[in-house]
């Protein structure tokens, strides 16, 4: 095998998906079973050459995937792995190190806290909280309530009955009860219904994964600085649209939080995974994680970024966030989320013009919330038939109880063609 | 920026770095903040070409890079990033796809449960396991012992005084009680001291962090068969040697596992992170995981594996490792992996031979215990010395109260000479 030719074909290959990303029906059109079935039981006995990987993959496995880089991915959050971020993932896995300790990679570890002093200076977040990066938002809030437990020593969280699933999850990981308040008629958390007085942490969600809805975090925060509970802001989407002055509306209250979570592999133009989490208290997040055997103590006094979330090794994700924060800069990042939040109004304008389209939810930032008048079955039907066509992808939501469309926009590559593609195909569905 | 050039530029710097990785210091030789100080502390406004990221790279972070592709890397346990599991990363951040749904990426579900099922056949194991992908073992701890904590309605793991401090780490997180139970005089679980009756989990470890010694996994498999508890084998590291046939005598019990971790990133050359975690009891998993809510709702009756462990999304990790077993095929894994042993065993004769140097634990697979007649602070000051030096980096335990030096091989690139020249080097610490 030569890594520089390989390397090459690789390259190429990448080049040339990302130029032809648009073609490709969005939403894969094999059935469960299908990419399997063409390849085989077992590993080979000898060593293959490279080219026969990017064969298979060209051949078996693309048509298995579902093109989340397409201009016309408009299904849950739209995501874009631009191509600093794509290279420099290339030299994250060349580097390969593996930053549990300062001293295993010292360049991982203090670009890592440079690169999130750098995102919070984008958003506007308050200086000097302490940032480090999780895979996931879904980890984010692990590490977040285990430090709200830690430091309350209760077990109750509380949450809107909106917020994202991985509250559930982390809360059932953690043994931590949760309750959750209804929300008000734009799908806010209400905050009069809120009892935080036993709770170890309040959730609010800034950007709901069902309507971008964002909670009232000044009253939520009022309310658990009497009870003494922690405050996790979940803006795990809408952080991102914070790069730009004029999107901050949403960011109220934020700079109350104890911990607060923003995924750069949502709107940040980073490849998955790169979820941000920042804490003004991280103290407590290392209380919650901190343990240091024998066989990792050093001499030098120095942060381990491992002591603040469930994961030993870490590899070298702020690369590909400095890569893109360098190679776009604050005008490029804003630019793109401004012509993102444009196309959305744009299309909310459409279906409020179209006679029996509706709008279902206050459209916030780049996600539309709609339906056509008529059954959910009928509108079941239209998100299906457009999703087979290929044509787009688009997901849903049931708002109070009705079925309901959604169409975010976040892909790099998006113009107002492919959002008017998506909606000349959504009228069109029978 | 055009992506072609700019990721000819990057591919090249990956090729020269690769081929003079044995040039560098592998311990980085920088102060705590020398890194950070050298980079500006704001992102730029515009935005940069992506060379700038390339030269930074080279002039500011190399010097604070530990060097784990080094082939005189020789700490904790040495890994290898393959160049086609390098090129496969690329890939896989090009495609982006976000895999918490069969249907938001088929082909790399479908993959990931193929994968795993070669890698099991490559090892050995029980045809018909559930496999998966977690970022670290850390996480797969958390995850099967969530299982057995749902399984078994008990809150108490048990686990040898030598079990990896993640097992302590998941304990805490999940609100279970850690009960450590002493290890024999070869550093392996006294069986006879282990009471499981109210436990809900054991941990055998094979392949511990401090000397690869390997648990009675028969004996404890026998106990937990009995006290109606979960059997989770921590086989981070060791488990890739079962790879050859001839170095499976670890493996005896692993059969009865109710979960088993081997880390692909650790010694089947792929880059971080790459965890693999198999069940016989996948069902238990997804009690502890599964949760549906209407925006993940899909048509399809397929299993996601999001719904397998504490993160929802995924990324497509499993193109890294099906491009090494590829490219290796299985005769060139097993080459790999025997020849990490057979200078484990060189350097081991070396040290018995050599009057003043002792060796401090039965050697297992490619890790070597052992110290110099003399202080621990005497030994400790050789460890600091070497790796201060450059020339080499390997990492230290405490044994019986004293400090030992640790020297583990599996980086690809290391050769006799690289192994000799560590020797010399530390006979020659004064």
């Amino acid at each position: 095998m030569s890594f520089r030719d390989d390397g090459a074909a690789a390259l190429e290959w990448a080049a040339r998906y990302l130029e032809r990303v648009g073609d490709y029906p969005v939403l894969a059109q094999v059935e469960p079973g299908d990419v399997r079935a063409r390849l085989p039981a077992s590993p080979p006995e000898q060593g293959e050459p490279f080219a026969a990987v990017l064969r298979d993959l060209d051949e078996i496995l693309l048509p298995g995937i579902t093109h989340w880089q397409s201009p016309r991915f408009f299904a849950y959050f739209a995501v874009s792995a631009s191509e600093p971020g794509i290279l420099a993932e290339l030299l994250a896995a060349t580097l390969n190190s593996v930053a549990f300790l300062w001293r295993t990679s010292p360049a991982s570890t203090e670009l890592e806290g440079l690169t999130l002093d750098w995102a919070a200076q984008l958003l506007g977040l308050p200086g000097g909280w302490h940032g480090h990066i999780e895979d996931t938002a879904s980890t984010s809030t692990i590490a977040a309530l285990a430090a709200a437990r830690e430091a309350t020593g209760r077990d109750v969280v509380v949450c809107s009955e909106h917020a994202h699933s991985s509250v559930d999850k982390a809360a059932k990981l953690l043994g931590l009860e949760l309750r959750k308040i209804p929300a008000d008629d734009e799908f806010r958390l209400r905050a009069d219904a809120l009892d935080l007085s036993d709770a170890a942490a309040a959730v609010a969600t800034v950007g709901t994964t069902s309507t971008a809805s964002v909670d009232p975090v000044p009253a939520i925060a009022d309310k658990r600085a009497a009870a003494g509970a922690w405050l996790h802001v979940d803006a795990a989407y809408a952080g991102s649209a914070w790069a730009c002055p004029q999107l901050r509306r949403s960011q109220a209250g934020g700079d109350r939080a104890d911990s607060l979570v923003v995924n750069a592999h949502k709107w940040l133009f980073t490849p998955m995974d790169c979820s941000l989490l920042w804490t003004s208290r991280p103290d407590d997040l290392r209380r919650a994680f901190s343990l240091v055997p024998e066989y990792l103590r050093t001499s030098e006094e120095v942060d381990s970024l491992s002591e603040y979330g469930p994961a030993l090794g870490r590899r070298f994700r702020s690369l590909k966030l400095w890569a893109v924060l360098r190679c776009y800069g604050r005008e490029g990042l804003q630019a793109r989320i401004r012509e993102a939040v444009r196309l959305a109004e744009l299309f909310e304008g459409w279906v409020r013009e179209e006679p029996g389209w509706e709008i279902c939810a206050p459209r916030s930032l780049s996600l539309v919330c709609f339906r056509r008048e008529g059954s959910d079955e009928e509108n079941e039907a239209i998100v299906e038939r457009v999703n087979r066509s290929g044509e787009l992808f688009l997901s849903h939501t049931r708002l109070d109880g009705r079925y309901v469309l959604r169409l975010a926009i976040g892909n790099e590559r998006t113009t107002e063609v492919d959002v008017r593609r998506a909606w000349d195909a959504l009228r069109a569905a029978p």
